[in-house]
């Protein structure tokens, strides 16, 4: 079992499956075929051609665009096509840190496969055999990952939210963490990945961190998406990783990454250069 | 001044202006066509068409490929189109990790292209406004970059060295640093870059290294390349990476890497997530 094939789980995408969301010319997403046939429902919103899907040219603005999709969510929503609204908006930017295009409700992010941001937090302390991290167990109610574990804080970036907004925000709720120790953790990256899903795509960059957790804290979830916390040596933690699929999806790669901040996946390891480029983006297909 | 610039400076390839060299239908390095004009003297080794130049399919196996670009490297360097051998053979391989396809002198590594490993070492200590580099100044007698500021240790990689082992080497010869400290340094991931340079094309992977320096630990080269080591904050470092050109041309990426690591440099920089993938190969043109 190999690290690997996390990084080729979470960049499953075949373009040929899925048209290109045309904004003004510009690529904003990708609408799988199967579900744009769905759009005819809405002529006056979207142009669908064999090569892509346009917004109508009538449409222009942010605050429209942001209206006819919002218009589009429900009315998908009442035929079937995605289950419900999530009641949070995220930004569709031209890039990261661009002017907004438009917002999207995150219940309809995968069927328009829209680029979404968000934050993960390693948080370690020292340990018998090198780092130990703490670890979450996901709600058993949780539509995503059920029961599987994943790390002290994870969580999506909202319109108006930014990195490390989300960062202070998930950490007092995901784990109880008082914002004077969430300010101890610092940047260390980002991930990318694109995947398939059953309801769409995911198209996602993930901001890193990390903190030093002091012994006498322990993480308490208060919005109950976490069942549990536990402290998992690192090495545990990428033992997992290489022979389970106990961690949600996305963790791994994320645990795949402080492993290699934090020397405990090596470059005699014949993968590394591929773990390294491959978290950031180089196995993503169909552009960037 | 940015960032970006140094990632865009150590990319600048244009593909057009180059030949893919290829050993049994695998490309494994680029030759400028100017340069390639210089092949024409061994009709034995190469094939040069309008589209590649290839090793004669009757040179088989790395002894065999490996003699005959020696052969070809001695008649390069009688004809002036470069310098001198180094004396030091790279291995190129197919993939890191990969089989050795042949060895080749670094000194005729740019003019054909290939693919060339090296190791950078951050050596680090808690400073009172971050952590604190020790920063190499390079001898006015080198080749590449004379005068210019360097990392504390950093070097190629010769056939037959590993990643660690020349760590470890190249860590005693230029910072006099015994093996029971530098085996104190730890992995911390890798940068990739292709440029174009007067005598041919640098196409690098440099595995960097953190160490947590000790107090009373002061650097002392010992090969002449360096003239001489000072301390310097880290967040004086990225100043002078942004504003200035006082740091070797691939040490600025090294640099740019330390701060994503170390959160000197964070989400909220619009160019972060180009930088993070600009660092692991996502610039570099002419196809991994």
């Amino acid at each position: 079992m190999t690290y690997l094939r996390h990084l080729e789980a979470c960049n499953r995408f075949d373009p040929q499956r899925f048209l290109p969301l045309l904004l003004a010319g510009r690529r904003v997403g990708f609408v799988r075929r199967d579900n744009a046939r769905a759009l005819d429902a809405f002529p006056r919103i979207f142009r669908i051609a064999s090569d892509g899907i346009a917004l109508a040219e009538n449409i222009v603005g942010s605050d429209a665009v942001t209206a006819a999709l919002g218009e589009a969510t429900d009315g998908l929503i009442a035929a079937g096509s995605f289950d419900k609204r999530r009641g949070e908006l995220f930004a569709v930017t031209d890039g990261w840190g661009g002017p907004l295009l438009f917002e999207l409700d995150r219940g309809a992010v995968p069927f328009f496969g829209t680029r979404a941001y968000g934050v993960h937090l390693n948080g370690w302390r020292p340990g018998a055999d090198g780092p130990a991290l703490w670890i979450g167990k996901r709600a058993m109610d949780k539509k995503i990952a059920p029961g599987e574990l994943d790390n002290l804080v994870a969580g999506g970036m909202g319109s108006g939210y930014g990195a490390w907004d989300t960062l202070l925000k998930e950490a007092a709720e995901e784990a109880g963490m008082p914002e004077a120790l969430t300010v101890q953790a610092h940047a260390v990256g980002a991930i990318r990945y694109r995947m398939e899903l059953p309801d769409g795509l995911r198209d996602d960059a993930l901001f890193l961190y990390d903190i030093r957790m002091p012994v006498d804290f322990t993480p308490r979830n208060t919005d109950g998406e976490m069942e549990d916390f536990r402290l998992l040596s690192a090495q545990e933690c990428l033992r997992r990783v290489r022979e389970t699929s106990d961690f949600k999806f996305n963790v791994n790669l994320v645990l795949i990454d402080f492993g290699l901040r934090h020397g405990l996946i090596r470059p005699e390891d014949q993968d590394y250069l591929t773990l390294v480029e491959g978290l950031r983006g180089s196995l993503i297909r169909g552009g960037r």
